[in-house]
């Protein structure tokens, strides 16, 4: 395991908020990854890890500055992880092209076609690496963890829980896209990373996955009815009807007036904390 | 008063955080303010305001999305007020040359000195426009207004609290320039703003002001021990002698550990927004 540079470390709520980067094998390039240690762990505990994956844009930073995680995460002794959405000074041309597409948006899949393959490559490097990594630098206890995520990083809570089964005690999103073959997001992704094989695409959908089998813990998932991206990028609608039919356990919790942001986000991260610590913290 | 232009809002907590632009009678340009509106206000309420006096660098935006302020206001039924730190888009040359001056950087005062007089006006823009905006536009009980602030938001609060007793009910700082003629910021902005004169410079140094007589609400001050700009630039310890000689209450708490970010704030912020609400919500 590389070593792990760090970049910046500021006490807060009792614990430490850090910034690092490190040599990644998977990538093939440097990757940030922002750590939050919660009181308990500073004091000497080994403690369970929630890993944040964010949505299009964003960086190891955006929840940590927006969400006002901390608090909560410092109260019930969770690390929180978060790692950056894609590979970054990768040199591939139009990796810089759209906001939507490229850099900022590795969709926690590993690319199968040219120029991608080979460093996006975040589902490996979500599943594989960033585990390795907390074991070998942080006082994490290794059979407790946790995953959640925002809009993309919703849809990839969904998909890495649901082709991984037993990797996470528990899983929850914020306004998931979670039928991304459906809408332009995930169609556009999943055209360039995995080219024109929709079974391929089938594999990354967390609708798909649902309705060909594949399970996850029982799950909790915020959306907001405000939300500009509702109708044509999420279709929750679709991941709930399909859980239903499955019998996934699914509490999909409809919010009037909340939006597809931070504020939204940060309003009801304490509810999906205390979701997770029940069973990151359980016997 | 004018019209106010509402550039975006956004659920939060149960309440509404937005973000406005109007045209400023004091500087004569648009100003943008944020306004978190709690639930109790959305009910129909009218309910305190405490206003959050930004530092260097930041904008309307910077404490509405790095505090995570809004849950303790939901609850205590505050609204936060977060005005921008000096005027912008002045075509006045060189207020971008700097980052500790000029644009970002309006130090909470009326500026005398060309080319700054008639736009760098903050401390008219706070005290006196502001509160009118409120009292026009949103559901604000006016006998009731706090100030809090950062660093060189710190200074304002305490300064504007200061020269205008009676003004705010209750004041508090975080790592506030809380003796600026003895340091670097403070000498650059009042050389520039305000020009040779000492005596000028004093009249907004709280430091000064509390030796000369002047006297705030009883106020609580933060301060990290790890903050990389105590030494230099924000001299709380000179400002803690000046209150203890001159019998002004003040509770000055130092965290070992913390440094000058909003990592710092959020950690403590809602200890603000309780002594805030213990003097605002009072009969």
């Amino acid at each position: 395991m590389a070593d792990l540079e760090t970049l910046s470390e500021h006490a807060c709520f009792g614990g430490l908020q850090g910034f690092y980067r490190h040599a990644s094998e998977t990538i093939g390039l440097a990757m940030k990854v922002g750590v939050f240690l919660p009181p308990q762990a500073i004091a000497g505990a080994r403690v369970p890890a929630l890993v944040w994956l964010a949505g299009l844009t964003c960086t190891e930073e955006t929840f940590a500055i927006k969400a006002g995680a901390q608090r909560a995460a410092a109260e019930l002794g969770l690390m929180l992880v978060t790692p950056d959405t894609s590979p970054r000074d990768t040199g591939v041309a139009g990796a810089d092209a759209s906001w939507d597409f490229g850099n900022g948006a590795g969709f926690y899949l590993d690319a199968t076609q040219s120029p991608w393959a080979g460093r996006w490559r975040m589902e490996s490097y979500v599943t594989r690496e960033l585990p390795a990594l907390l074991a070998a630098h942080f006082p994490w206890r290794t059979d407790r963890l946790g995953l959640f995520g925002h809009s993309m990083g919703g849809h990839g809570a969904l998909t890495l829980a649901l082709r991984h089964p037993g990797a996470y005690r528990s899983v929850s999103a914020f306004a998931p896209v979670a039928a991304p073959m459906q809408c332009p997001w995930g169609v556009k992704a999943f055209t360039n990373y995995l080219g024109d094989d929709r079974a391929a695409w089938a594999a990354h959908d967390a609708t798909e996955l649902v309705k060909s089998g594949a399970r996850a813990p029982a799950l909790l998932v915020d959306q907001g009815l405000a939300d500009k991206f509702l109708a044509e990028q999420l279709h929750v609608d679709r991941f709930e009807a399909a859980c239903r039919a499955a019998g996934q356990s699914l509490t999909l919790r409809r919010h009037p007036g909340y939006d597809h942001g931070y504020f939204f986000i940060a309003s009801f991260v304490e509810d999906h904390l205390r979701f997770h610590a029940d069973a990151l913290n359980a016997a």
